[in-house]
């Protein structure tokens, strides 16, 4: 089954201590799709400026990610600049330009709205309850968001979270949301507004699974070098719901396999800057490297 | 097979989100021999003042430790006190007296000079290297440092690590002894001096073991509240070393079973202050948390 997504789609300029990139593709949905493209149909609703070149579009249409969502208004795109210290696991925003995103209000095409898999990548949450609105048949909806709409609009997000299946957040941003340094606490008050699951993302440490009866950790893949983590986070979630809707299978036990191919596409992705790595993957090295997940969480009962 | 210890027996004062506690036992050396004393018999060498009352002593005796190397000298034994914040991965030294312990020279008994595992809690490295130099038959070795000692006297540490089998070391140590950022080249670098396999403890992140082949990465298990963190570390490493000590086999497979194993005490070790809960623990409620692990990481090939 195909994947539907929204979010954004951006040019990012990046310093890390490994060397810097600027105006390269980026943005949550631009990497969401590349990832899940690997495994399902995606579609995916965005919009960019007149700025934006055929050839960044090119890069998703070659992975048969439908553009036709992809809307080009006047103005420029909406670009990001950050910096990466040796702690990659936190992102120092240097700059935000909005730009066309500013008036983005995303109108989902006729032939989508009864689409079984919808996420919701990290956008306004007015937008996504927009979103929410017209996208009413899908059987299984994801979403993710940010400190500052915690910050600007928690009863906005508190109302997104209410109508999804599954929330994805940053664990940092779990915390802040729930006002609770246990993240144990911090995922039951998500849980108690709705959600059936809720994973959190922990970076270098990897993602942790909660629904009402059960946990599930799953480590990072550890990497010499962690190049560049930008859209790591959308990069995971893209390959997990990937899975998910690939199979059509919506268990505990195949979002657990979904999170782990997840963490599999994002270690690709963090080797190197913008979508380098990502755009071009073999099904061999992500089977492979799902098999390293395998040996590296291996150990035998008492 | 049985386990020698050589490290600290102390007073602890602690103060964290939860309570505080003051004077209570605490001590690198009793963490470790408690944890380890579930699984095989362990020995501890350290020093005690005057003032270190016989119930302690019992606490250990209870659980079978051999105290013949627990020496009582005149003056007061070591006191610790620190503070925890809600980020209870970092202890907050508050005071420090050495006392007693500022004239340690370990001398172990006769009759465990070939003791066949020894593990060498936090203690300066030049008294760890002493311990090496009349513990000549071991099989299997293992120690412990800390930043003061990385910081202080690195030279010493390196010559401990390339006299061990193994090093358990805390993530942040291990990055600032190896000055490198990325835990993967850190780790490479400490085996570079000689152990077999090095762990890294993460807090709350759980832990992660490479050997020149291999890499094996725990998780710590998910609890509501982390009541006190003091002695995870060495409730840890005595459950992992007391497995492997019991089941006399070093091959690698097991100890990841026995990380898995040094995680559960750790788990239980947290829910309460000093030893509180490790102290009368059931067979079966660790039995039951081990499997817990089991359901927390399983996931199916793709």
């Amino acid at each position: 089954m195909s994947i539907l997504v929204v979010g954004s789609v951006a040019f990012d300029s990046v310093e890390t201590p490994f060397g810097k990139a600027e105006d390269v593709l980026g943005g949550s949905a631009t990497y969401f799709s590349t990832s899940a493209s690997y495994f399902t149909d995606v579609s995916l609703v965005a919009v960019v400026g007149e700025d934006f070149p055929d050839e960044h579009v090119t890069l998703l249409t070659d992975r048969k990610v439908d553009v036709s969502g992809l809307t080009k208004v006047p103005g420029e795109t909406f670009r990001w600049k950050g910096r990466y210290d040796y702690d990659l696991n936190q992102a120092h925003t240097l700059e935000t330009h909005l730009n066309v995103f500013s008036d983005f209000e995303p109108e989902i095409p006729e032939d989508h709205r009864d689409n079984d898999f919808l996420f919701l990548a990290n956008i306004d949450p007015e937008l996504q309850l927009k979103v929410l609105d017209q996208v009413t048949g899908a059987r299984f909806t994801a979403c993710d968001t940010m400190n500052f709409w915690i910050e600007s609009k928690i009863e906005k997000v508190k109302e997104v979270f209410s109508r999804v299946d599954l929330v994805v957040i940053n664990e940092g941003e779990a915390r802040e949301f729930a006002g609770e340094a246990s993240l144990v606490k911090a995922a039951k008050k998500v849980l108690a507004l709705g959600p059936r699951i809720i994973i959190i993302k922990r970076g270098e440490y990897g993602a942790i699974m909660f629904t009402e009866t059960t946990v599930f950790s799953a480590p990072a893949y550890p990497l010499e070098e962690i190049f560049d983590p930008t859209g790591a986070g959308d990069t995971f979630a893209g390959g997990m719901m990937g899975l998910v809707a690939s199979t059509g299978d919506i268990s505990e036990a195949n979002i657990r396999r979904a999170i782990v191919l997840g963490s599999t596409m994002a270690s690709f992705n963090v080797e190197a800057f913008s979508l380098d790595r990502l755009k071009d993957l073999k099904t061999e090295e992500i089977n492979d490297r799902y098999g390293e997940f395998k040996r590296l969480t291996h150990f035998e009962g008492l």
